[in-house]
C-alpha cells in the first residue's frame, strides 16, 4: 500500500498559438495510468487575443476538471526567430498565469528532454514518441492528434523525473549493483 | 459639454520581467488627464513564476481600482535574443491574460511609436519622453521612476493615436479642404 500514498495527478501542457496539447495523468508509486489527452486547435481564431484568452482560459478548466497537483510545460528556450519565441512566450506566459492562479507549481522540460525521457532518444520523432506513450499508458491514439502527444509527454516525462522509486536503488546481489551502476564501481 | 459622452480611461502599461511600468489617463474630448502612475518592481523576486504571478495579479488589481475602458500595451517587437523575447513574451503574456480576464480591449504599440507618438522623435530619450508627459498632463515626477512612465506614454500615445477630434476635420473654406485632403481632391 505504499504507492497509494504517493499518488499524484500530473497535468502536461504544451502551449503553442496554433494547437495547444495536453495530457493528464494519474500515478500511483511507479505506475503511471492515463486519464485524459487532448489539443486545443487555435489556427481557426483569425484574433491573436482571442487566443491568448483561449490558452489561459482552457488550461483553467483542465485544471478545474482534473485537479492536478502540478503541471509539466514543454518548454522550447531556442526558436527559429525572436517574433515566433515572443509569440511563444505569451503562449506559455497565457498557461502559466491560468496554473498560477490555482496555484499550482510548475516545472518546465524541453523538448529534447522530453524526447530522451519517454523514448530514449533526444532527436525521436513526434510518431515515436506517440508510439512509446501508447505502449507505457495502453491506449490508441484514434482521434488523437499527434500535437496532443506532446503535452502528455511532458507530464509523463516530470512523473519520470521526480519520481525515483525505491526498487531502483534496491539490488539483488552486489554482482546486480555493479551491473546497474556501472560507474559507481571503480576497477583498478 | 460634448466631450462628457466621449470620456475613457485608458490604462497603459510596459510589461517587464524586471519593472513593469503604468500609467492610467482620463480623457475628456481631447483633455487627457493623468489619473495614477507607477512601476511594480520584480527584482528583488527570485523566483520566475513569482514574478509572472505578480505581473498577472498587480494587472488585475490596477483594472480593479481604475476601472479602464482600454488597455494599450508597449510591445517591442524585437529584441536582442530569443532568450529574453522569450521571458518577455510571458510577461506580456501574463498581462494581456489579465486584461482579457476583465474584457479590455488590447491595443499594442511600439516603443518607436509611442515615443514619437509623445515628443515628435522616435529615438527621444526616457527623459525627453517624461519631460513631455509633466508637460501635457501636469505633474511632477517626485519619487516616479522612469520605467513608470513608459506605461503612461504607452495610454497617451493610444489616446493621441485613437482620438482624432471634430475641429480637425472642420474646414475654414473649400482651399483649406483641398489642402488638408489633396488626396480626395481630383483634378483632371
Amino acid at each position: 500500500m505504499q504507492g497509494k500514498a504517493n499518488e499524484r495527478i500530473i497535468l502536461g501542457i504544451d502551449p503553442g498559438t496554433n494547437i495547444t496539447g495536453y495530457g493528464v495523468i494519474r500515478t500511483v508509486g511507479t505506475v503511471p495510468e492515463l486519464i485524459a489527452v487532448g489539443s486545443v486547435d487555435l489556427s481557426k481564431f483569425d484574433d491573436h487575443y482571442l487566443i491568448i484568452k483561449h490558452i489561459f482560459d482552457r488550461t483553467i478548466g483542465i485544471i478545474d476538471e482534473y485537479h492536478p497537483d502540478e503541471l509539466a510545460i514543454e518548454a522550447p528556450f531556442f526558436g527559429k526567430n525572436v517574433q515566433s519565441m515572443l509569440k511563444l512566450g505569451r503562449a506559455q506566459g497565457a498557461a502559466i498565469s491560468a496554473a498560477l492562479t490555482r496555484s499550482l507549481p510548475i516545472f518546465e522540460y524541453a523538448p529534447r528532454k522530453i524526447k530522451m525521457s519517454i523514448t530514449g532518444q533526444g532527436a525521436a520523432s513526434k510518431e515515436q514518441v506517440a508510439a512509446m506513450l501508447m505502449n507505457i499508458l495502453k491506449f490508441q491514439m484514434g482521434d488523437i492528434k499527434l500535437d496532443a502527444t506532446d503535452g502528455l509527454a511532458a507530464a509523463l516525462c516530470h512523473f519520470y523525473q521526480t519520481n525515483k522509486p525505491v526498487q531502483d536503488k534496491a539490488y539483488n546481489s552486489w554482482k546486480d549493483f555493479m551491473n546497474k551502476n556501472p560507474k559507481r564501481v571503480k576497477l583498478k
